[in-house]
């Protein structure tokens, strides 16, 4: 058995999906969590707007000893997602600690731009 | 009522608005903020330059279970503002807890550059 | 004789080797290695996957006083590789401390992208 | 009279300054120090290769309360100075608390493409 490493409380405050896409890749950005234990995470993400009430507590699994790369068109609540070409921020809570790293691709022109961080855990 | 979270004294040592922008999108700089908290933040930023003395505690507010994207061409004291192609860093201050990150668009040529960084916390 | 600084676990979220290259300049990942001490680091790392078992102690040598930029491209055990275009993460300990870097080179359309990050460490 | 914040060491195992550059912007890699206290800061940067001995103890000072983004191609030490195109990396010693940031803009396309990361500190 594999003991979790990380923290259990991450945050990501600049998260935005770019509205247009060129070129040979879709523009998207990655929440991209490590879970090293031989457990499952059980994560919740809250969503911060800049004019609204938060998105909260939108469920996700990350397997044990496994990666998950998750786009955050993906993120859905009672229906309800992240809109496009707004500014926003995530908070993700795991039962486990994990790692998580952000990561946006952003092909409004044809040629791509990247950007990643390590989130802020707290610790 | 939901506590903040990360800390309350963070700096940017690489901060830079570039001068030109071609393609779709502007060049510009965002320092984003998130406030977990159920209370306002009240935020003080100081400009750090290589060549003159700092632009000390320009105030800026995020309110309650918000995130804020700051142009940082918008902070401005006493009239006085952050001058475009001069290299510069920025130190944000703040009453309670917030997490801090930092990105530029690069736009000088027609296809666009991102970079980002989670910003240096004082513990 | 020079100490060795940093932590001897950390762990990268987000790896991706681009299938595509194009233009001057070939996609690619590193893992870039400081080794400030005196003596060689033995690091082993481990691949996470979404779909699969982890492909696990994969070892690698930084001698003392050096830094090693690793193409992920290199790593292989039993002459099982990472596949490209597959989303994976990354564990590297090392048996004394080193810090450790990702970068990522996307060259997917003819001009570039890059992007970078600090590792996670587990202090 | 202010007191410095941050750490006297740092590290960034990924340096490397690209041999090429086109477009409008050169190719350029800054370590970018800010030092928020009121005295100056005494920096000693050591070069760290892949299959050589270190370039070890390059002085250079930050003001107080100023930030300076130092090109790397600017340090030289005994007429050495750090060649192009190969892979290096880069300690920073400091004799008060400084935060360190390191930014690489890549032109070798005419399109550029930026990366950045807050350095590693010891603490």
């Amino acid at each position: 058995m594999h003991k979790g490493a990380g923290a259990t409380h991450w945050f990501i405050p600049d998260a935005y999906i770019p509205e247009k896409s060129s070129g040979l890749l879709t523009s998207h950005e990655s929440v991209c969590v490590l879970n090293s234990s031989s457990d499952d995470a059980k994560l919740l993400f809250t969503i911060f707007f800049e004019d609204r009430e938060p998105l909260e507590d939108i469920a996700v699994i990350v397997p044990g000893r496994r990666t998950l790369h998750i786009r955050t068109s993906s993120l859905q609540k009672d229906g309800a997602g992240i809109p496009v070409g707004v500014p926003y921020a995530i908070e993700v809570k795991s039962d486990i600690p994990i790692i998580v790293q952000y990561s946006r691709l952003d092909s409004t022109q044809a040629e791509n731009a990247l950007m990643s961080v390590v989130a802020y855990a707290v610790q």
